[in-house]
């Protein structure tokens, strides 16, 4: 499927609306609705998930939407919109502005359109299959990684793992020049920007994972899962992303130790 | 001592300066300096420091400077400048705008005076023993945290804790909400502002602890060490931060298993 640049200026609306929906929740300690016991975050992610699946609606009524908080419409457009209205949560709740709103188009299993949004700093990277991201408007670049050794590697947590990717992942990061926690979809921005090497994850769902694929790849990295292969809407959440393609195999041999642990 | 209103207003010139000389190496991939084969991270730090040190130099040409990249300067008035120019390096050179610049006034050993600076997002905490702390000039509170088992924990890496500090941590994570990783000096910004309840940290040298001192204290929360004792210029860098000081004993007790594990 060919994204069009009416569906790239649909995304940016998308995200727009997310967006205006979270600023008010940010920081604040009682939300902004008080009958309700919800947190702040989840209100938040509520209000800009409906903000967002309002708009696909109107536009879009043939497409499946599949939201983290609100579930999935389904479509007969073969189109998903994928949307994680704010990954990051603890991020958000500790006020880090390095939470993001995550949107992905999906085409018969394939991410080709990916928008990572930060409404607090109003960064934004834009991917689309095909053609170069862009971070703020300008085109996004990975930086070259010649050596592993000297790789800037980030994950959210090593709480995220099961042991044997723990072992796994520790086994990476034991040829890497340094690790840097907290971050979620935020490192991934880094990747397609040049400010990190590798991020390496698991147990990530498709709302977590879709729109990151052509946003690094757009940028000239590579997304795959700790397999190797390509990252769809059946991938079991183990990701990695590498800003220098040329690394990938190193970092697939560094995890291939589960079983030989 | 007490802190005069000339020397918070001389801690904001120190900030303003770092910042400025921060600034243009932030997601810089080759620095400002390329003959110079140190990191854009190491550039940012030093120029920062030696900004800082100039003024003081001038200004208070008694007072003893305390850098993390430059050392010690004696003094003969009792007073010392303690300065981190960039705290929360790995967030740094991963584009994260939550890094600080830390700069303490320590009288006799007590950090009277605490500046933590963000200087991307124009964000600055100033804590001042006996005043009120405040945030981009407003006053900062931390907030109360009636049960530990809904708090929300932070630390910037349990890779910073030694195997018997690592077991205390973990026995504590176990009793709270909720961890969030990295963060750094940002996390104790985010305990005197209310969006975080506990942060713990081991290792920490006097130029990461000193300036947040005052600043916690100030919004109404209480920093000690693991034994519950101030922290002075004399601490092993064991740091407690909670929002709530009803808390700390139960904190200072989950921790208390070093011994016994």
């Amino acid at each position: 499927m060919r994204v069009s640049p009416s569906d790239m200026a649909f995304a940016d609306r998308l995200a727009d609306a997310a967006g205006a929906a979270i600023r008010p929740y940010f920081r604040e300690p009682h939300g902004l609705e008080a009958k309700d016991d919800a947190s702040p975050v989840t209100l938040a992610d509520r209000a800009a998930e409906r903000a967002m699946r309002e708009l696909i609606e109107q536009a879009y009524p043939d497409d499946a939407i599949i939201g983290e908080e609100y579930g999935v419409r389904e479509g007969s457009s073969g189109r998903a919109w994928v949307l994680d209205p704010i990954d990051g949560t603890r991020a958000f709740i500790s006020g880090r502005p390095i939470f993001g709103t995550l949107i992905a188009l999906v085409a018969d299993g394939w991410p080709v359109l990916g928008v990572l949004d930060q409404p607090i700093l109003k960064e934004r990277w834009i991917g689309v299959v095909g053609r170069p991201t862009l971070f703020n408007g300008a085109p996004a670049k990975t930086r070259r990684c010649p050596d592993l050794a000297k790789a800037l590697l980030a994950t959210t947590s090593p709480a995220l793992f099961d042991d044997g990717q723990l072992h796994a992942f520790e086994h990476l990061e034991a040829g890497v020049m340094s690790t840097v926690l907290g971050g979620d979809c935020y490192n991934y921005g880094g990747v397609a920007s040049g400010w990190l090497d590798v991020v390496v994850e698991a147990g990530l769902k498709l709302h977590d994972f879709a729109a990151l694929v052509p946003i690094v790849e757009g940028a000239g990295g590579r997304m795959c899962d700790w397999s190797g292969d390509p990252l769809t809407a059946d991938s079991i959440g183990e990701v990695i992303a590498a800003g220098d393609p040329a690394r990938v195999e190193e970092i697939l041999e560094a995890l291939d130790c589960r079983g030989h642990g």
